[in-house]
């Protein structure tokens, strides 16, 4: 079955133009955050960090996930941790905004959340797939409750303005066409003696059946309108009860539209590793995890100090910063050790002592911006109106997807959902708009999906712009694989007396597994260095 | 497209034996409940009843879903309403069992539920798909709270005798390398011109490039060992954090033993209407609902009335039962109209006056048996050891499958599964063992998907076969195509002044939403006979 394809491999830009252009710019989020980045973990337990010296200092910088998971399991070993933390408050994109919270962006724009008491939204990380085991870990450790966050839907919406007139269709509808037309013209070709030189005659056996199952074939091995391909994608009129109680059937789309679509990237979109069930979100707001982890090490954390400069020598680490919360004055913080978890965006602008490579390597990672918006509505139209609950309709529009939530089901009063969530150019776009302009585009795209509510149950909405984020200057590191290549072994590397960690020092980054997985790794570093054996 | 398929159409039970063969024993399972079956609702809004001339009488018998809505529903249209139930509970076949309680069956075993406390197994219904809408409206109205039941697992275990040397594979995989195969060939196929007369050149293109990125085709639209397919199947070592966070890949199946296999079964499964996401249940086991529905309705309930007899003239009808309650002495309960929910291999052993046409229905409709398997165990290992949070695992062993519960994740106490879900002959030959023989069975099959926890963690169980019901002596209604069109209509009429209602009174069958929307059917059909216009 091997196959000398004579065309050239594209390369990771072509590939991402070719599904661009096919799909819309929801293809480019899911095409950046799938390729090189982010499907699972290698976690299995906490390293067991004995002998430490004791007295030996360790100055942690950030109060995110990995500087809190890092001063956690150093003071744990036996290590004098302090933390510097440059917001008023800990956490780092671990966040919930609520009704009251304020969102003041670079440039000056304010925004005040108007939700709803027990409402919110995650302008950071929001999920939590079942194989991140290291966070999961320290949820149970740390008494985080969490629920399932509903990722597939079947029932959700995919739109193409492109395709099938510019209306949505459902995820079952255009999963179950897919299928069947992919199975029917496989089936028929194998049938039809077409690849006997591919498969051999026992395993057309096995092929034609599996297709036929798979697909929802008839006899003839056709997909088409009737029982089969209903109780798939949906009926015209449902099953019921009494004497009127039979169904009728619904017409599947015309091959050709589906396929010409570009829909079908959503399908598999879900059965990548990061993607797929069970997920979970912790109750009540992911920042419930900040606020867990902010318990076991909040006496260890000064928050408000605007780090300037990271110096070291035989001797130790000497760090200078900001005193935000008294005028800011300038103070020194000195430590044996260092664990580093600030931005990569903010860190390249500090005067940082590293070696060469690190200090390229700290220079070279590209990251990405992203924009989410939070919109409330006066009730759960998509629940009431359309049965859907949880789960993500996607659109080739700049707003890319829009997700209703996981919590709440059923629930009478006003719902918040993600109108938005924009990686690449329409980030960029967005965050060059007002706040206004912002939640009118939202509505304006999302209205398309949901015509009859959208603009009438609005209420009101928050749009939180990652690359206007003073203390991360971005969303996430965005790894290629030409930078991987060249800088990150010496990202990672301990440099003298200074280790970095945050998702950037991961495989998995953009996802708060790889804050906690580089955490680990660092401070394993940091003791075998701490011990004379690094 | 057309092609005109020499071979003639299978029967159902060619069909039925077919899958049977390949993917063993619980394809039956599955293939009983796909067709002919219950795979939406046409549920919009209760029905309006009014102008109810007072006083007038209706005697419901059986007070599950079906009799209970029926008489919520009458009373509050204005009818004087009384219920008749069989045993000494409400709910019907709406079921949780807990410690403490104790499972008596037909034969005289009797089992002892030893589950710790907050644990329970749902013997009946046990999921609510995101379209029954009838039953989510009225758990909405009574205040039943829901949560997610999770369905579909891309981690659990899907397993066969006969394929991958009786080793379980995960979902994950097996979804991976089907997908990728069938896409590698049919990609291969289009590009190699074998398909021309069948697709365009314009959707040649489309079509390829969709079998490419679906499927996680490399540039020579091959699907094999790397970054592509190891994100969708999981890898050896997956990706992590610091210096040596680099992943390795997996290594896919061989095809033939993919398609040999019968597993892909199991994927389509999880796309059937009734099989999809979103899925609820209640919080705190199923029957929450059923106690919802009699906070409604309790004072309207006789319990322990074993009906004997229905019969009916011009002037109403005159119900004969025993009341157990009170040392079987006979009693007679008469109104003007009967709403019988009582399941049809009970009934068609009663005194009934209906018309030939009813009659021959109430004899015709076929049940089916199923016996479930609730096993507690010391502790969650499922999610501990193996990263499996609610879901379903499948095998070809008689047990079926394996679901892990919904609620609860992630805690430390001792956790219940469902440790098998049979139909068909398995379902009887576990019905005619001892409950100690059923535990064994369960546990031997259950080992080989889970060879290291099963024996060791297990703590007690309890086993439910619905054959040994004696209130309903069998699971569930099973309508084939002949009876449904010979009998259906019959059956659901009114005759008289009795009508039946429940889950065999509707294409919904074997779900609780049949019992909702037949007993609508049903009281909607009673109020225009009694305003003599039906």
């Amino acid at each position: 079955m091997t196959n000398a394809h004579p065309r050239t491999v594209p390369t990771r830009r072509q590939l991402l133009t070719r599904i661009g252009i096919l799909a819309g710019s929801g293809a480019l989020y899911q095409a950046m955050t799938a390729m090189g980045h982010a499907q699972g973990t290698d976690f299995t337990a906490p390293p067991v960090l004995s002998g430490v010296k004791p007295g030996t200092r360790v100055l942690v910088l950030g109060a995110g996930l990995a500087g809190m998971l890092s001063a956690y399991e150093l003071r744990k070993a036996g290590y004098h941790v302090q933390v510097l933390e440059f917001q008023n408050r800990s956490g780092g994109r671990n966040i919930s905004l609520r009704g009251g919270d304020t969102v003041t962006e670079l440039g000056g724009a304010t925004q005040k959340v108007g939700f709803a008491p027990g409402n919110y939204i995650n302008p950071g990380p929001w999920r939590i797939p079942y194989h991140h085991q290291g966070l999961l870990h320290y949820c149970r450790e740390f008494g985080v409750a969490l629920e399932p966050f509903i990722e597939l839907n079947h029932n959700t919406w995919l739109h193409s303005s492109e395709a099938f007139g510019g209306r949505p269709v459902r995820y079952r509808e255009l999963s179950a066409d897919f299928n069947g037309f992919t199975a029917e013209l496989l089936a028929k070709a194998i049938d039809q003696h077409r690849l006997d030189d591919a498969v051999s005659a026992e395993e057309r056996e096995y092929l034609r059946t599996a297709m036929q199952e798979w697909g929802r074939l008839d006899a003839g091995l056709s997909y088409g309108k009737g029982a089969l391909s209903s109780g798939m994608r949906g009926y015209d009129r449902a099953p019921g009860g009494g004497p009127d109680g039979a169904p009728t059937f619904s017409t599947p789309f015309a091959r050709k539209d589906v396929m010409r679509s570009g829909l079908w990237t959503w399908l598999a979109f879900h059965q990548r590793m990061d993607m797929q069930t069970t997920m979970f979100q912790p109750v009540g707001g992911m920042d419930m995890i900040g606020k867990g982890f902010n318990r076991q090490v909040h006496d260890l954390i000064t928050l408000n100090c605007k780090v300037t400069a990271i110096h070291q020598d035989d001797r130790g680490v000497r760090v200078t910063y900001n005193d935000m919360g008294h005028g800011g004055v300038v103070r020194e913080a000195q430590a044996d050790y260092c664990v580093c978890t600030i931005p990569l965006p903010v860190l390249s602008q500090l005067d940082v002592q590293v070696g060469a490579a690190l200090r390229a390597a700290i220079m070279a990672v590209p990251y990405v911006s992203s924009v989410k918006m939070g919109l409330e509505f006066r009730r759960r139209f998509w629940e009431e109106d359309e049965q859907i609950y949880g789960g993500i309709s996607f659109t080739d529009q700049q707003i890319n997807q829009i997700s209703y939530p996981s919590n709440g089901f059923f629930s009478r009063g006003p719902g918040v959902l993600l109108g938005g969530y924009m990686f690449g150019p329409a980030a960029y776009d967005f965050a060059g708009m007002t706040p206004a302009e912002r939640l009118e585009h939202a509505l304006a795209q999302g209205e398309v999906l949901h015509p009859k509510q959208y603009r009438k149950e609005f209420s009101n909405g928050v749009s939180f712009a990652w690359s206007r984020v003073p203390w991360s200057l971005g969303c996430c590191s965005m790894w290629n694989e030409q930078a991987r290549k060249t800088h990150y072994k010496a990202l990672c590397a301990m440099d003298n007396r200074v280790v970095l960690a945050g998702e950037h020092a991961s495989y998995v980054g953009c996802w708060q597994e790889g804050a906690i997985l580089s955490a680990l790794a660092a401070i394993t570093q940091l003791h075998k260095r701490a011990q004379g054996v690094g």
